[in-house]
């Protein structure tokens, strides 16, 4: 830290992204990557793009607003992309956060919250889950405060139903409830219909998971007009032309091309169930996904160590050193190649452990 | 503004990006963009990465890092690229800013600074150019504030000498002191060297100007390695992967194609000479700009008239309402066949208007 570093931040632990090694080539499971390239038609608007870079991306991304206005049924001005899914959630932290407001979200959830709030100066609460790692529904009727909800949770993968999450935004009439649905494809349902129904309600999703767009970092909210407003007056105060011209473009195709991504979802659901009958067989145990990764932990063998040996024999999980989840390891459902390496790769490392 | 929006942003004016029409085509030299494509490599570096977009970018972008450590003379942990050079100068508002460090700027520079001050609730000062809108240096001799300074500066165009902002450096020991570079290769100096004899200076440049990428969304800021460390602590707990992973392989390629940006730099010279003579000739007079722009102003018609006129015939530059710009427009020098359009094209407004 230099002198000069603000004494705001002087406490600012960063968060940590997954592995991303450039050296060693892993069967990489830890990021919850797809498995699967883009769609051609996103790569194909991509690369055309990429020929007219000089000029600037569109500030209000026009084409990809009024493409995904029509996919889910909303207007346009009740959406807003950004620079991946963190850069929504950060603005919401900005804009729906203060001293009068305090964030509360789970104890478990995405380890970005807390940084957010943290990066903002704002106070925030974490309830527990319960001991099964579900959400305590009752925990959030009627607290009016600023609500973040990852469904389904990570790194658990649980989701809440409809119905639950209505009760929650329905109770909670002077707070802003953000619900994550950066893995909803994989078998959780959307609550974006509700935005119509409650001004309170911003759901944020990204293309990265189930879009095959890591790379390219696109992410968005929709909300009631208003709450996109009061986001778009942070985001014109930030970094106007936030989304770069050829992921815009590639955002486009990828709607447009939605039956491939639900093929890719329906693989990857296969690829779970696939896999968490193995590891069932193996003596492990697991939340119960409805996200592309799996939560497992062993009867037996200590999380950690299994982590370590994994990624000595080439296979990367994630693991988190917390004392309520490390026993676990958080394990994305790739391929279906991937996972039988993976599979055949712990029975080498469960036979060297126990 | 909703009744949720966070009250410490309720007075926040947002920036006003150049306007981006969708309908109209018309001669853009409204936003400074390079009439020239982006280098050959970096569209080919780009295509090649879209392919592959379902795997996160590096949030070390190290074979960018590498590349521009290479090509700047610097070490690797010198630099940090950024979703464009707004998000480094954000970076450096929230990181080196505050009630002990106010920030301080030209009354008359890049509009964003003040608003990232706002953003962050940091207090600022704005010094005054002289009357022919140079920079007095003597203001900020021994101020020991955070002075940002665009060199060349916006929308003027004029340059400081390396000698002069070594001055201001190396008086103001316990400040931090940004010299943003976005135009500094079309004909001023850049003090990149000079971040290795002073650990107070960052240097910020964007890919957006002189390399034809501002679609791409690439900036960034070279400093010493205890700066470059505190801006990465923000960073990585706002967007850790804030550079998609086409625009990181364009970089590269741009870098190693310097010939081609040099080329480009030669020619937007050229053009520059050449439109200038003309708007001489034609009762204009201006500031003596080393960037990619022209900011002229007539003897006798006025500033707004000139610039609603030019937009109804298919010309577009920027207009600034504020008292000390509203004579003047802020051209954009483009390709030898736009500027003929434009002079062709103000010749004919003037005859109109005057």
């Amino acid at each position: 830290m230099s002198r000069f570093f603000s004494s705001k931040y002087k406490n600012l632990i960063p968060y940590t992204p997954g592995e991303q090694p450039k050296d060693t080539q892993y069967v990489k499971l830890n990021t919850n990557e797809s498995p699967f390239p883009p769609s051609a038609k996103a790569v194909e608007y991509a690369t055309e793009k990429a020929k007219k870079l000089q000029l600037y991306s569109d500030p209000e991304c026009r084409e990809l607003v009024k493409t995904a206005a029509d996919y889910f049924g909303i207007e346009k001005d009740e959406i807003l992309f950004t620079n991946g899914s963190d850069e929504i959630l950060n603005f919401a932290f900005m804009a729906f956060c203060d001293n009068e407001h305090p964030a509360v979200f789970p104890d478990i959830t995405y380890g970005f919250y807390s940084v957010f709030a943290d990066l903002n100066g704002v106070p925030y609460e974490k309830i527990p889950l319960n001991e099964d790692f579900t959400v305590n529904v009752e925990d959030y009727i009627g607290i009016n405060k600023t609500i973040f909800l990852a469904n389904p949770n990570a790194p658990t993968g649980i989701a809440l139903s409809v119905t639950d999450i209505e009760r929650i935004v329905a109770s909670n009439p002077d707070g802003v409830v953000i619900i994550d649905e950066a893995y909803v494809d994989f078998g959780a349902e959307s609550v974006v219909p509700l935005i119509h129904k409650y001004s309170n309600l911003i759901v944020t999703q990204t293309f990265s998971k189930s879009r095959s767009l890591a790379g390219g970092r696109l992410g968005f909210g929709i909300a009631s007009k208003e709450l996109i407003a009061d986001m778009n007056t942070v985001k014109y105060s930030t970094n106007p032309y936030n989304v770069n011209s050829m992921t815009m473009a590639a955002g486009v195709g990828t709607l447009l091309d939605d039956e491939y991504m639900k093929e890719n979802c329906l693989k990857i659901a296969e690829n779970r169930q696939w896999t968490t009958e193995k590891l069932a067989e193996m003596g492990f145990t697991f939340t119960e996904s409805k996200a592309n990764f799996i939560f497992a932990k062993h009867s037996e063998a200590d999380g950690k160590k299994i982590y370590l040996k994994l990624k000595e024999k080439g296979v990367l999980v994630r693991h988190f050193d917390s004392a309520r989840l490390c026993d676990y390891n958080r394990i994305t459902v790739g391929s279906k190649e991937q996972m039988q390496v993976f599979i055949d790769t712990l029975k080498e490392v469960l036979e060297e452990i126990l």
